[in-house]
């Protein structure tokens, strides 16, 4: 059971934003979900993201099929140049493969990537092995392009917007809990929705690109590692806070069929690689009635406040209470190495914690 | 020591190509040292690569600084670039750390990448970080750009084409003979240029974009993994042989002083990141009279050939014995797990076995 570092990943990434300079053809550098970059005479920016996933950490092989860890790995940068509302379209892999990696296996692996790749428009280009002493690693590099040179940003939001996300949340760290419990139920329809959610999540390519190109919202990102944790991030970037509404989270409600604390699971849960995005709220019912019918539902859960804090109702006049950022930190995994959730989802969903580096 | 996968790199790398498949603006894909793409307008091609260095197989921590190793990291990057002829212009890293990496370490790293990519005009763009449970994981993916849509493959060598190489070739193998000794001599002159190359390897940015410009080259490359590896490369791409003449080889002679056999070294050592290019029979005197005294030496060191065989001679007219791609295989690392090389270096010159594979 590996223990995390003592170093957070945003302390990491705020670091490694001191050596960031300013360069011709560079729109957006480090510290937003893709980097932004205007070839010379291109019609448009190119948007590049990097996403990389360990075993062990990010995944464990006999949880998921070579084909559905190719799926899931690009899924995560997909849904970074979604985030920017960008289309993807190309990706370099570089793959640590073990000395017990088969050639069916990388074969298999190559499918899932390829398979979702092209139903999204991108070309796998090239990449990279090596041998892995242990545990396979696998790093994408996605490249896509925006159109009309329309993006969005982190750093977009202002008091008052209000804050939406696409889909369901919670979906994937319920399928992680049902893997962790080491009994799944009987194959109901809830349980192979979360299993699905974890495994093959689908990446919201069009609906990012639609967003941006109304011309309607202020930020946006993705949700990789959790509601509280990627909100307090857009809220750093926008100087603002944000104060949700718990009974308005479109929830995974199985979950708790299985022992899990939707509501903790929608908060705190990773990989759901749905929207988070933020729209004035004049602009809020022009854009239920122009977002399209066949794109993921969208749900207002809140709004951009000028104080700083992160802040959950329970509905109505309930007495707010503080969200801390409990989910998904790739350098200090909680509890077991692939867990990506505090061991007692239920438990802190009101939780006095004060940091999540305090448990490690 | 960790032994390799019974797969090759090029068997795995023959394998995913067979995914590839052709896309709007995807010039070059999987197969040479970088891909080429056309931005929608832009005036130039966009070259992207990736190389992956793994902790335990690529680089030992005890015997290279962490400026030393994220300099190395980026210039082996740069030099896939410099060999297609494109100018550096951005990157990403994808950093696997473990518990014990401290936050002085990762500043370190960055350092050395952010100080040699102003150097060549690449910034830093983006990235991730995660944990690892076992051993530093680096993967870079490195952008470049064309001048004037000039570029080189390795698949446009023609028989009787003269085989070039810049530079000296085993240096960086001899500083790795000289760290795996572990005992370092006397603070030689030649000492330090063998650590030097082996640390700190100087990617040939200009000289690939010149060679690239003059329009005198049919194929190019980059060194990393050996000349005979590499040329076997560059030949199976262009569907010819070679015959290297020994004697010409610009050689790392001082690793003689300790146990290293200098023609072994330059035909099987790796991470040199010379280029290895070809010219024409009747552009070779045009090419020599051009080419910028600045510029690290260029040396003819054989000649393409239609018979498909690898083949040296000794010197003058003596008889030639077949060359096996002895150099660095990433999924087969000889040996020691950082041991870059055959053990028996100085045997392997006129050595009788058939494969590398038969030895793991």
């Amino acid at each position: 059971m590996p223990r995390g570092l003592p170093l957070s990943e945003d302390s990491i990434v705020e670091s490694i934003r001191g050596f960031a300079r300013s360069a011709a053809g560079l729109k957006v550098g480090i510290g937003d979900d893709a980097a932004l970059v205007r070839p010379r005479g291109a019609a448009e920016y190119w948007a590049i993201t990097t996403d990389l996933l360990i075993e062990g950490i990010d995944f464990r092989l006999r949880w998921i099929a070579p084909e559905s860890l190719g799926h899931k790995a690009l899924a995560s940068n997909l849904s970074d140049l979604a985030a920017m509302g960008a289309r993807p379209r190309f990706y370099t892999v570089s793959l640590g493969l073990t000395r017990r990696t088969s050639s069916r296996w990388i074969t298999r692996l190559y499918r899932g990537m390829v398979d979702l790749g092209r139903r999204a428009g991108a070309e796998l280009i090239g990449g990279d092995v090596s041998l892995s002493p242990a545990g396979i690693h696998i790093s994408i590099t996605a490249i896509g392009e925006t159109r009309n040179r329309r993006y969005l940003l982190r750093s977009g939001g202002r008091p008052d917007d209000v804050v939406f996300v696409t889909g369901v949340l919670g979906g994937s760290a319920a399928g992680l809990l049902l893997l962790e419990s080491g009994r799944p139920p009987a194959r109901s329809a809830a349980a192979l929705a979360a299993l699905t959610a974890h495994r093959n999540p689908a990446p919201r390519c069009e609906t990012g690109v639609w967003l941006a190109q109304s011309g309607l919202c202020t930020a946006m990102m993705d949700l990789s590692d959790g509601l509280s944790t990627d909100l307090s991030r857009l809220c750093r970037a926008s100087r603002t806070g944000a104060e949700i509404d718990a009974s308005r989270l479109p929830l995974f409600e199985a979950s708790s069929s299985w022992g899990g604390d939707p509501v903790g699971l929608a908060l705190h849960g990773g990989e759901d690689f749905e929207l988070l995005f933020t729209v004035p709220p004049n602009r809020v019912s022009r854009l239920l009635s122009r977002y399209p019918h066949r794109f993921p539902a969208i749900t207002p859960i809140g709004r951009l406040t000028a104080a700083p804090s992160l802040r959950v109702r329970d509905g109505g006049d309930s007495r707010p209470w503080k969200l801390e950022p409990l989910g998904w930190d790739h350098l200090r995994p909680p509890g077991g190495a692939t867990q990506k959730l505090p061991v007692s989802v239920p438990a802190v969903r009101r939780s006095a914690r004060s940091s999540r580096a305090g448990r490690l």
